[in-house]
């Protein structure tokens, strides 16, 4: 005699990383069913969710044997080849974001040709297979010249920024050399990074979070101060429909991340990402409805929930790999010194600059909010008490 | 290559039910290992926690199998023999509660005994093992007795209000002929029920949320208030003050809920638990630190998060199952009604009358936000519109 009902439906996550692992609190209290397709079984996703299948998101033969049974399937992120997710829709699948939606977060060409002919504002940029064409792009445009891979990366990198025709040259040798469609981007000189998530259901509904700022630092996003400080709310609203434009345009299911300049001249959208997103990771105690909970909604076509953040100010900081793997020697401290502090371990092998963890704090003041998540996260992180 | 470093501790919760499940969402961010001892493979806990072992918390070779690898050990339910858990301390495993402060929550004589001992408010008492033990009571201190089981309970009950001779005769027969040990309490005519639930960390570390009030039909808990409307604040004190003495001198490890009657005469405790409660379920989106990321801080022994309450008024309705098993079809209807609104399912067969999951609604304004959680529940549980 089984004491299971099953009353939730089973979502189908390809890919097992931190994104898929958080998607488990919200799944475990809608009842829903997760399934991660996973490379090994002690990846991040995987050690907190039984339904784990091993595979290789590239191979067909194994999307196909994850899918059965799957009533929706989506993603922790974005590099299933796209004629895949075809195939998986042709055969009867549901799968979202489709594949029409999703190849504007896998290819950055036609993403700019897709945002370029609905009006959303993107910096200049091109197509270009050889120096010679990096070189007329930036008589036009100047330097210096954002290259881009336009779908992955080489070697671990996928942005190079380069001052003069020589740093293309040799930012661009390999990739060229590997026959990689590549991006020239003119370069914006930006006051700073902002994004701004949203969510669309199949049946058309959509939600806008509060508009963020993202700090990075060496190109990692570093911190994420939610709501965005000192922003002009009609900067706000138009970076918003931004948003639920790009979702509405590109017929988006689930949760679409912009990121964007923010420069003298307005708004500039910079990359797109159709998942949860790190800049979105503050809703886990920041909003009434999670990132998390929402794309689970959104992808099972249910009512979304309400954006609304729980607090004035929340900062998220992520927790970047240190020498030392040993975090959890370090929880006394910081949960002693705040005990409002909330923290996120994705369960992941620390490696220096990688990311293995976030903590998010809450209140009232900015500064005082944004130097309780500094200190827990570097104190995580080093050892160090700031 | 393993991709995986484990930063954190190994916490086995003997039994799967709700407790357990809910337990994985803040073990999942804190980055520890839940194990988790269940009856069968399609518990509501086994369905969301990877390392479930299957097993009989009545057997002591399981429990021995079982806390072998685990860093602490504690309870989804108070019914693991007492001689069980005092053999596992002795052979070495850390387990929090400890048998000497859980016995309280097993067995109800022995609560009595102690509670009465350091002065705690409780009703008149005694051990009664005959109806003429019965009538003993009643002539002193008059009808009705509220009999219990002190441990356990008698074909499913354990708690019966008797008005007469003949009722309590009716009532303990079988039980007195099971040579069930029995107890006898003065009843006592309360204005209402409220609870308070303290943490208690092994190095002496204590706090205590709001005091609620808990909303009883027939017997089953429907309705938590937080806080409990119109208390006076001296009286929530007290309340708080009870439950940290009686963590304090009981030695709990852990959470303890303490169950009290709100009388004229001042409170009287009726109950303990320690473990979360449903008394308790509100915390999870209520109060900055929910219950069961409590538990797992003070059976690690790491220091205890704030209690504060994320909105001014919070209600917890218990989803008790009605005649049809679907609920998931009417999530539509309830989330698109409320978009605040948060589910949480127990992914556990619907029978009626049985506890499969609760709601919670937040907001400033007691009779809106009861409303609201009122009639998502009703909804799900029985498809009327409210």
């Amino acid at each position: 005699m089984s004491s299971y009902s099953p009353i939730g439906p089973v979502v189908g996550i390809v890919g097992a990383g931190q994104l898929a692992r958080m998607s488990q609190p919200p799944a475990i209290a809608l009842g829903v069913e997760l399934r991660v397709l996973a490379n090994a079984p002690d990846e991040s996703a995987a050690r907190v969710i039984v339904d784990t299948r091993l595979g290789d998101y590239r191979d067909l033969a194994d999307l196909r044997e994850f899918a059965q049974g799957c009533d929706v399937i989506t993603f922790d992120h974005e590099h299933v080849p796209t004629e895949h997710i075809r195939a998986l829709a042709a055969a009867g699948h549901v799968v979202r974001p489709g594949a029409d939606a999703l190849v504007h977060a896998q290819d950055k060409a036609a993403m700019r040709e897709r945002l370029s002919g609905i009006g959303v504002p993107c910096p200049a940029w091109a197509r270009v297979s050889s120096p010679a064409d990096v070189e007329r792009f930036a008589a036009e445009h100047g330097w210096p010249v954002v290259l881009k891979a336009v779908r992955g990366g080489y070697d671990g990198r996928g942005v190079w920024v380069c001052r003069s025709a020589e740093e293309a040259a040799q930012a661009t040798a390999g990739p060229f050399a590997a026959g990689l469609e590549m991006l020239a981007e003119a370069f914006v000189p930006f006051e700073r990074e902002l994004a701004v998530l949203v969510a669309r259901s199949p049946h058309g509904q959509g939600v806008s979070y509060p508009v963020v700022e993202t700090v990075q630092q060496d190109g990692i996003c570093v911190e994420v101060l939610a709501p965005a400080p000192r922003l002009d709310p009609e900067v706000a609203a138009q970076a918003q429909r931004i948003g639920l434009k790009i979702a509405e345009e590109l017929g988006v299911t689930g949760l679409l991340a912009v990121e964007l300049f923010e420069t003298a001249g307005g708004l500039v959208v910079n990359e797109l990402a159709m998942r949860p997103h790190n800049s979105g990771h503050w809703t886990i105690e920041g909003s009434t409805t999670s990132q998390f909970e929402q794309h689970l909604r959104a992808v099972l076509d249910l009512p979304l929930g309400t954006p609304k953040m729980t607090a004035q100010v929340v900062v998220m900081a992520n927790l970047l790999g240190g020498d030392d793997p040993d975090l959890f020697k370090r929880y006394e401290h910081v949960l002693a010194h705040d005990p409002g502090i909330k923290l996120h371990f994705y369960g992941k092998q620390v490696r220096p600059g990688r990311k293995i963890g976030h903590v998010t704090a809450l209140g009232s003041n900015l500064d005082e909010v944004r130097a309780r998540a500094r200190h827990a996260a570097v104190y995580l992180t080093t050892g160090e008490y700031t």
